[in-house]
């Protein structure tokens, strides 16, 4: 058990909320392949907070600092390191005792099974701001992809509820209902669909190598996902046999099928179609409506009250990660 | 990627529908652990078929020979393989050529993974048949956890939309939309819900070791399953977090939650509540009403209708199923 | 920690030397490769007992059952379970009380890893009897590596420190030492060397990733087993750069190294040379002359005297189990 | 296949001899270990080069650099990220082509592995200097064994087929003979023997999970081992089966045996008995005297003069090696 993804390309994500830095290790890339750093960059800020009304106002510069395995621009074989420094470390000893933990936050279960010794300070390794480091592999992984014209896009179907209709990222009415949470110090949650095109038919494996297994393992080591559907998912339960066949046919020489409600997954194997699937994220648990919890040092039920500013839904920020545990576990697949 | 669940304790399940034999090699029990194969076998009769008007009327004797990795039905450290032989075998030479993929089974993906050489008699290693060692695995499991005061049931919630009302295992309303469908030649899904009491708090881990994503990525290795969401999974889309969060109080020494929402997993790691959560289940694809597919050796687009008696509705015996792989799971996390 | 070989192709051994049957699974293997079980008996009957006056005279037939992953003698991409039947099994209860430990045996280890647990019969799961469900692997991964023009042969250079001369197995010189010992009961050990031709350079990885790594962890993992070197091995302590370092030069269009020295393997990557290495197998520990050992159960010091007929030097049966294993590990490398 | 280490503990390495930085992230090490940094440092200088005659005379300062993982000199849970930040890095474009690969080093099987895209500015991901991350790692691990009563130590038995005698780390007849080799240019290898001390019986596993195996894998991960031999080693293969066991005894209550010349593993499990292994290590192959070679680009065969000041013999700094990996392989067993 470990927070390693992949058996073929290992990543391994290190990092606290105020270590030194966070970052990611990418073991057995391919060599000799050409990394777009402005890419990446541009996939990294739009993971970034700060950059909108509907998200945290805190602003971190996510700068890459690549340590090793690139040479003039190229994988070179040898495992790839890339880092972001943290700005607001302390060095020096401090406090790390955790009275209050936050509802539904991992305070309560990582001290358990860390003894009290995990790392508090602004959520320790549990932050999303670990994301960051998913997102340079993630990105790294799309333009993999992309060169074998495998793309990976995810969009918003819904915030609070409230269908994400028109074209544009999120709807106005959406952020309004942002901005309303906000302003009462309230979060939202949301859906979002994550579609992969161009994978082959014929990638996966069976039992928990299927996709559907890799993809899902990968998805919930995102913070606040809590549910993952593939095709029509829950809505199959509420059909019958004949409605959920999708029908086989021949678009020339290819085989496809009429319906995607399997979601381009087949027994743990891409059929050649589009993969989709939805995943719900919980509305930001940081929230700074006076709540309940207990002070673990005293033994009492005690009010807590969270400061600072934080992201009143983090649906947004969530997107470029689903896609980027997306691009991870496909390109695993595919090498 | 390989068909092998966990890490500490390695589940290598083998066979084909129509192969000598199927089975499950477990690797690295603890030695010592007494296991009750009458209690597994009661557990192995709730996935067998044949029991009722609404599944397979088939008869398999699942009976299960021990080979290896018990001596005076202990475990002796040794890796335990179990099996169950097929009595519908052919050993000569037979045609084994894929024309017609069913729609919705693995068919046409394993025939473009395998090059056209996987077995396709009976669906091979896709048949649900495959479950019937998971099951040794997780009856064994169970076991080992209810030593350890854990306890994994899996109920159904609904079938073909229908609620599942009222104490028995399928309520008579949905009895009689399954032979409703089976006379009809068609099939139903439904949802199970799976609940694990017990798991002490601090079980699990970061990244892609989180409980959700061991457990999503075993439960996907059922066939059929399209969805699964944990606690209160895809509602939390619509919710606040300040309807969503779940306060702790002190319940006498121990902290718990007065809601459940987050389905005891916060941050990947268990929380000491009840681990919930519910998997959606497709209907059988194997239908005998008429359906559309290709003939790949034709190229032609043709008309399918699959012959023999199936599962109207698998759902009954996917519960015992859903239950093997989270005990599997559990079990790994608990070692 | 666990004894399943490889991470692409996975082999998995279980049985004990008296449990119903001894076998392996072998996941992950290319499908569509036809298997010749006649050849394959044949390299199983190189590991049987009985064959000669330097091997035991128990008659065991090994005869291997398929139980899954072959169709019409060909891979299919599911897990191949081939077994061998023990004929001498009981299966009501018994004394499982290991009482003497036999010395340089896995006696006493196995009995506080197992807590007392592990089958002490014939040697249970640390029997030399483990080694022929290696070999139905191995000799598979042969018939692979052959279809690539790779070999893997092994030979005898010593035993009992008698240089193996001539063109023969073994030497009618080694014979007699072979039968001297024999008739006094005690045992004698060997050198075996592994050459492994036609790998491409290129194959293998850095850290322990390398193909000494690779090659040794599987080595080790046969009974018996006491040391490896590479190429010219410890010789190489006593010499300097100018005289250990091997000279590139073009042969025609391929570089290949004048000398040898470093086994076909530089950091860790196969260079193209043959790939070389020697192991030290260990004298029998069975010998049926007197040793001293402990009683653990009345916890005094006792003489013991072990019965039956045991082989006098198991150094020829493992040649093809060095050959099995390599194979198994220079295949899952070429995948 | 990849440059990880273990499974419970996983320890991964990165960097270039010229990228910005090397370093090593150690995963799930137990949280609330305290590592005292400044006994790491004086286990780094072990490993350190310019101190003497015998090593090279380039001076790296190897200062560790914390990211991740600690608080308060604690672990916190959360993988340990440390670097070593590279002093002689280029960040502009620069001519990676490889032209005449220096004989014994992995420059050619290097280059053919990574088609020519790996780096090889002073060896790349090959360079010795890798070994610094390693030595990180190990000195926690070492660390955390002394906790547990466990120590690993490793001496020099000799270098250029000079006995090592005496009470020194390098006896002055060694000195004198690297002195020797120094002056004209070329190397010398040698032989190290590791001991480990208080291991428990019963820790360990069978086939490749054997400590055989584990150690060796580890040992081979060091660049320029090319043997390893446990207890007595290739030494038994001359020996009888009752001149090789070795007897057990009651000492007071704790079994031990007479002779160890199983070198403190049966079947792969550790006796209670000191673990014992012997490496060979080959000389530098870095030599200032003219060389054969080829030249990949003109597909000549050619003279190389290889520059600069290199270690005449690496086996001292290799030994502080030896104890890291065997340190981290051990640890990741008592888990």
């Amino acid at each position: 058990m470990s927070p390693v993804f992949g058996e073929k390309i290992k990543i391994t994500v290190f990092g606290q909320s105020h270590s030194e830095a966070i970052g990611v290790v990418i073991d057995s890339l391919p060599a000799g392949i050409e990394i777009d750093f402005d890419e990446l960059a541009q996939f990294m800020a739009r993971r970034a907070p700060g950059q909108n009304s509907y998200s945290t106002q805190r602003k971190e510069a996510d700068k890459i600092k690549v340590l090793s395995g690139i040479v003039n621009s190229k994988t070179c074989g040898a495992p790839l390191c890339a880092i972001i420094e943290n700005t607001n470390t302390r060095s020096q000893d401090y406090d790390n005792l955790l009275e209050i933990p936050r509802p539904s936050h991992a305070d309560y279960s990582a001290h358990i099974k860390y003894n009290g010794f995990n790392d508090i300070r602004g959520g320790g390794h549990f932050s999303g701001r670990l994301t960051a480091p998913l997102c340079i592999a993630g990105g790294i992984a799309k333009q993999i992809l992309a060169q074998k014209n495998i793309t990976v896009d995810a969009k918003i179907l819904s915030i609070g509820g409230i269908e994400n209709k028109g074209d544009k990222f999120i709807s106005d009415e959406i952020i309004k209902a942002i901005d309303d949470v906000r302003t009462k110090g309230d979060s939202l949650g949301g859906i979002i669909e994550c579609v992969v095109n161009g994978v082959p038919a014929g990638i996966g494996d069976t039992m928990s190598g299927s996709l559907e297994s890799k993809i899902s393992s990968s998805i919930f080591a995102i913070p606040a996902i809590k549910g993952i559907e593939f095709g029509n998912g829950f809505e199959c339960a509420s059909l019958k046999g004949s409605q959920n066949n999708d029908p086989f046919y021949f678009d020339g020489d290819i085989v496809r099928t009429k319906t995607n409600n399997h979601g381009g997954i087949l027994g743990g194997i891409s059929s050649g179609m589009p993969i989709v699937f939805r995943v719900a994220v919980k509305p930001t648990p940081s929230i700074s409506i006076e709540q309940e919890s207990v002070n673990l040092k005293t033994k009492e039920n005690v009010k807590l009250n969270i400061q600072g500013r934080h992201d009143p839904c983090i649906v947004p920020r969530a997107v470029p990660c689903i896609e980027a545990v997306t691009a991870i576990t496909i390109l695993e697949e595919m090498l």
